[in-house]
């Protein structure tokens, strides 16, 4: 039983108050995919990128006992590129450009050996492409999936049709109100889960996550963290380290879901403490579980 | 050992997008009497109205055991009056009007009976009031003070004088980053507790609550109601409710500190079920106890 991983891969020029880095590893597959890694591998990996992107980024992530088989590389071709730029206070960035590049083309194609995979993990992509992922799949059972205001606003109608093949759907505050066109957060999450998905994460940056379930909410809470050196990432590194702990445990249960979101928002606290993919790159599952029992101080009180 | 509690009395005409109620009851000494006579009275109140102020009102007030000796009725002079419009998403309010009234040249005077009071709790008025306050206790053990934006920016010498008279600040995110001159809420809370209160409590409205002390920093959800429908008060209410289970225990433990943040947080979510001070007035401890209850199943997860 694996999982699969399905979305960009990029070269970010990110801009803080603080620094800049140009050319760094990003894009959604890369965050998931190496979050992930620290609960079961190998975690298969589909996207595309041009014949520029640095070996060291593909040997780190094999190193991470990625399985690149699903990575195309178009010769000739230039890899997606984008750049951000932070305000002071990190609730808020500018896009300085996007370079689709070979990301323009992109046409998902799943390898025979991939395709037997249970848990799938769709980053944030056009959903027709997230749809011809699916279609590809012999018996997904554990489909969980981000996405965006360009598709909820652009693509809604291919974005409903996926809703319904989709186990967890994981976005941010403002993507749940303006896809439930609700400016009531719960309200929101009771209407969106109606369009399919059993579980929904909303992410709050700063203030947390909150898990709705059939039987239950949960609130889980922010890491207080007192530098955020590039919050680039943190989403995706959510969802890698949910899925990824899900994947490790095989209970869908909504305890151990739970558990699976607060695995998540210790990857991603680790993320956004440095640049790029860095904060990812040297932990272990033991640093991981710290984090997660500072997440589970940080909120307990007494009955 | 008793509680004071010096504030605002005020007559709110309040507009949501659901409705509008004119010259209710309001308030922060209101408020915070209410929320903190659910857990032991009497509590005693010091504030200053007109006598256009409603019987009704303090009769209301005295059922719920608010001593009113300190209440102030000034013979021919009006109450202050407060106006204020929450859009719709009830995140953002403009204020309509503001008439200080009888406000104006509020001169708090304890009664001597209420000068042993051990636990003080200043609601948002001119920190020049709230030592004037101090100024006339005998041995205040536990003060907890409030404030707003328009003192921290207006008033700022002698708000500090205060804070290091104040064992608890309640303040809201936007305030602590002001108070700090910091973006980041973690260094904020920091620099503000160096200010003297030794325990910080930022309340993040529809995102919860953060404790901080000496060894711990708690998080506290929110509730996750479907409908808000008057928010004026929330945050007076909140610290109600925290002062008021602390006198009640006696406990000023950081872990006792924590339950008092999550009692204080299950009132304000009664504040807001109604207009003005409704939900708060036909409370009685057991549901109180039982949205406690509701709180630690919403944040509880597998250690």
């Amino acid at each position: 039983m694996s999982l699969l991983v399905v979305g960009s891969l990029g070269l970010d020029t990110v801009v803080t108050p603080f620094d800049r880095v140009e050319n760094a590893l990003g894009g959604s597959a890369v965050y998931i995919s190496l979050a992930a890694s620290y609960f079961s591998g190998p975690v298969y990996l589909v996207g595309v990128v041009g014949d520029d992107f640095p070996k060291e980024y593909t040997k780190m992530l094999e190193n991470h006992n990625v399985d690149l088989e699903g990575l195309q590389v178009v010769e000739g071709g230039k890899t997606f590129r984008w750049s951000g730029k932070y305000h002071y206070d990190l609730n808020v960035r500018d896009t300085l450009f996007t370079e689709l590049n070979v990301f323009e083309s992109f046409d998902p194609v799943i390898p025979e050996r991939f395709r037997k995979s249970r848990f799938v993990c769709l980053g944030n992509i056009d959903p027709v492409l997230q749809i011809k992922v699916l279609d590809q799949m012999t018996d997904p059972q554990f489909v969980v999936c981000d996405t965006m205001n360009y598709w909820i606003e652009g693509k809604r109608d291919e974005l409903l049709k996926l809703l319904k093949r989709v186990n967890v759907l994981i976005i941010n505050d403002s993507e749940a109100r303006l896809l439930a066109n609700e400016p009531n957060l719960i309200k929101a999450a009771k209407q969106i889960r109606e369009l399919g998905p059993e579980f929904l994460i909303i992410k709050k940056g700063e203030h947390g996550a909150l898990l709705f379930a059939e039987d239950t909410i949960f609130s889980a809470p922010a890491y207080p963290l007192e530098m955020i050196y590039d919050p680039t990432g943190a989403g995706d590194t959510f969802a890698g380290g949910f899925v990824g702990y899900l994947h490790k445990t095989r209970d869908l249960s909504s305890e151990n879901m739970k558990k699976a979101v607060v695995y998540g928002s210790a990857l991603a606290s680790f993320c956004v403490e440095k640049f790029s993919t860095k904060g990812l790159e040297e932990l272990n599952y033991l640093r991981v579980h710290d984090r997660y029992r500072e997440f589970f101080n940080l909120s307990k009180f007494d009955e």
